[in-house]
């Protein structure tokens, strides 16, 4: 489509003359809510920093008893969606209901009336990112998203801005604050996972059914979405590897802890070749890592790119004032022309680029920690020795307490490994579960290095 | 001025309408010369990311050694600094010989020839900010300086984007790579001052002359770049408190770690009523605090924004790659038409602004740590102990070794306060300085807690 002169034209033209910025949120939950009493609260802030006046118009909803809470103004409340999506002072609609059925009919509904769409929601982005991208284009309108990924960490403008024109290499993200409260909790205050997670529902720091965040699927749904970013690739969501931390032993976590390493639930974007390794997995990684200190609800994400190196962001990834924070942050760049200008010339978006080439994790190349349950009797190791060394699989570290006699579940003995290939090691510890030695399957949790950073000089 | 629709029209018209942007680097440096090396070499990459294609039209030098050693085409070097600015096909100019007069002169005179300016010139900034952003103004287009400040750190772009409507309380910034490097061999090899300076200057992490690092003004340099666009005001860079590194000795380092504590040159900015505390000095930060892992030659600033929370972002302060990284993201931007949004829209600007009301050093409260270097004999701290008293200064814990007998020069004591007033602490330290029992003049440095995040739910 040559330069995109023409949609960029017009839309340039639509915000250039405006004089003012209409905004309709719909879904006015805690985000919405938020997001209305920043537009309305701080209108006069807002007024004071750009010089295009961004006014709330509408708060669409079935349900007013949070916005009443809020104090929210009630001649701003209405049902009729349709009835705001044909107002002209309207350019830009917020939709802040989250799941993805009804959010997804919303989207497209203002999409096609011309509406400019911000939305935080992940799930509906992962899923169906390519074709919403596609509509906004063809309605000369943009889609911007960034309290969709880590809250309020700036990292889609990021990428999409300073970073747009620089080679990134990989990607590396603790994007879930529940998944990250968790095992912070499991970590430092040694509890087990349930435990950990009664505690983060008890804060607010989880969900009443937090299957999507503990399962690793919400970290998927981010990766998905930086990663088309981050890399200019169509992203599979369906071909990331996803695996939660809902079944972590605390053993596992303290033994880790004894050889130098936190656990996280990562969320991994590789260049391997011209394919792609993207996973999301818990892991191991060294107290030295830069990853290694982000505990609590907060999230990071590590970007190693050709010429910037290696950058870090970190912040807030959940909670309402950040996630609405990030929501006004994109209606602002709505407002400046700014994301349409993005959303118009840069071709990083998924309409505009090819599926990536996603590798199964199979091809995954690390260190990795495995826990054995196996019969504390001569001979038992030289067997699970032999099975690791037929498969080019080296042992670096070893661990074994002693333990009292006569056990008969086994004990535990903690290997470590040097980088070994992910098929083999699969294998490996498909074949040491046979065992006859072996009194309960084998834990394996991978084992993160920093990134090495390719300096130019 | 209104809405800014004048300049902004006109401006965008320049952007909107061209089909390619053209750019010129004045100083072919090392700076200059990787920037140049990126747009030459990573054109077919650039050509994939962005609709714009970014052309390098002239490099202009009076010594083109460096760019010959670089292989770049030779086609585009000149010494004609006039016949590139009367071209047409040349939008912007990368102005990247450092110092601040000549290069004064070239920015100036790039602006009045109606061209962009991108600049990574921290010193020239911090001293003609007002005056350039103005004359940009005046000549409908924008300046640029993310490499500024913090190197890759896409630090000025978040500032100017997605917290350009936030509300921003307190920056904290490691913002020199050489100090940080210093520091960090201080720290973690138990070096001297002037041993870890020269192992600086061997791994080229230090300049010959390394006054403007170690002394604090580069970091004062970028606290006043960055403060300008964080609380949009303007900022006076004569009235910022520096202290430098220079005169920190081991022992005090090894002091602090005993108690838990890192020392940093902290680049600090703080609301305080209607007023804005700017200070550059050597800081004890827990090793718990956000900013206390980042180490070597790394840079980060950590951000409390009213809405978003806190967020930090992290990377290269300094280097070739990443200074030309920021850089050509600068152009990028300028190629967008975004950074001329941003420059006619946002009232961010110095030019737009009043000038800060900023405190003096005195006002400041925090911790300190206090080395006194006093005789060993009865009724001394009792004396210590009162003059603190008298000045509402309380003791948070002290230090004391066991020393051998018989010692002249005096035995170090060293005392941690609670926050105490700046103004109280100095006059006390000059009292006990006074004292006949005083060996050495007292050692203090600030102890900078964690900014307290304000969360709004």
């Amino acid at each position: 489509m040559g330069f995109g002169e023409r949609m960029s034209e017009s839309s340039e033209n639509l915000q250039a003359n405006r004089k003012e910025i209409g905004v309709a949120i719909v879904g006015c939950g805690t985000v919405g809510g938020a997001t209305a009493s920043i537009l309305l609260n701080q209108q006069n802030r807002l007024s004071k920093c750009i010089d295009v006046p961004i006014l709330l118009r509408a708060i669409v909803d079935v349900d007013f008893t949070h916005a009443r809470e809020l104090g929210l103004d009630e001649s701003l409340f209405t049902e009729n969606l349709d009835a705001v999506l044909s107002r002209d002072d309207v350019q830009i609609v917020a939709e802040l209901i989250g799941g993805t059925d009804k959010a997804k009919e919303v989207v497209e509904r203002a999409l096609r009336a011309g509406k400019n769409v911000v939305t935080a929601n992940k799930a509906l982005l992962a899923h169906h990112g390519f074709e919403l991208v596609k509509l906004a284009r063809e309605n000369s309108v943009c889609i911007s998203f960034e309290a969709s990924c880590a809250g309020a960490i700036p990292i889609i403008s990021v990428l999409t801005e300073q970073l747009a024109c620089d080679r990134i290499d990989a990607m590396y993200g603790i994007v879930n604050g529940t998944c990250n409260y968790i095992l912070t909790a499991m970590s430092q205050q040694n509890r087990t996972y349930s435990e950990a997670l009664a505690i983060a529902q008890q804060h607010g720091m989880a969900e009443a059914d937090p299957s999507l965040d503990v399962m690793g699927h919400d970290s998927a749904h981010k990766l998905a979405i930086l990663a088309a970013l981050a890399f200019g690739q169509r992203i599979d969501l369906e071909k990331i590897y996803v695996e939660g931390i809902n079944n972590l032993h605390p053993q596992d976590i303290q033994y880790g802890k004894e050889l130098g390493y936190v656990i996280k639930l990562l969320a991994v974007a590789k260049r391997q070749g011209d394919a792609l390794s993207l996973r999301v997995h818990p892991a191991f990684i060294s107290t030295l890592h830069p990853l290694a200190w982000v505990s609590g609800p907060f999230n990071a994400v590590s970007i190693y790119a050709e010429n910037a190196g290696h950058l870090m962001f970190y912040g807030r990834g959940a909670g309402v004032p950040a996630t609405a924070a990030a929501v006004v942050g994109d209606i602002a760049s709505i407002a400046l022309g700014n994301a349409q200008r993005k959303f118009d010339k840069l071709r990083l978006w998924p309409d505009r680029n090819e599926p990536a080439k996603q590798l199964d994790i199979g091809t995954v190349r690390c260190r990795y920690y495995i826990r054995l349950q196996v019969e504390d009797r001569p001979g038992v190791f030289a067997q699970v020795a032999r099975i690791l060394g037929d498969r080019q699989i080296s042992i670096s570290s070893l661990l074994q307490h002693e333990s009292g006699p006569g056990r008969t579940d086994g004990v535990p003995v903690v290997i470590t490994t040097y980088d070994a290939l992910e098929a083999n090691v699969q294998a490996a510890l498909a074949e040491i579960n046979q065992l006859e030695v072996t009194k309960a399957p084998c834990v394996c949790i991978r084992m993160v290095a920093e990134h090495p950073e390719k300096m130019n000089s």
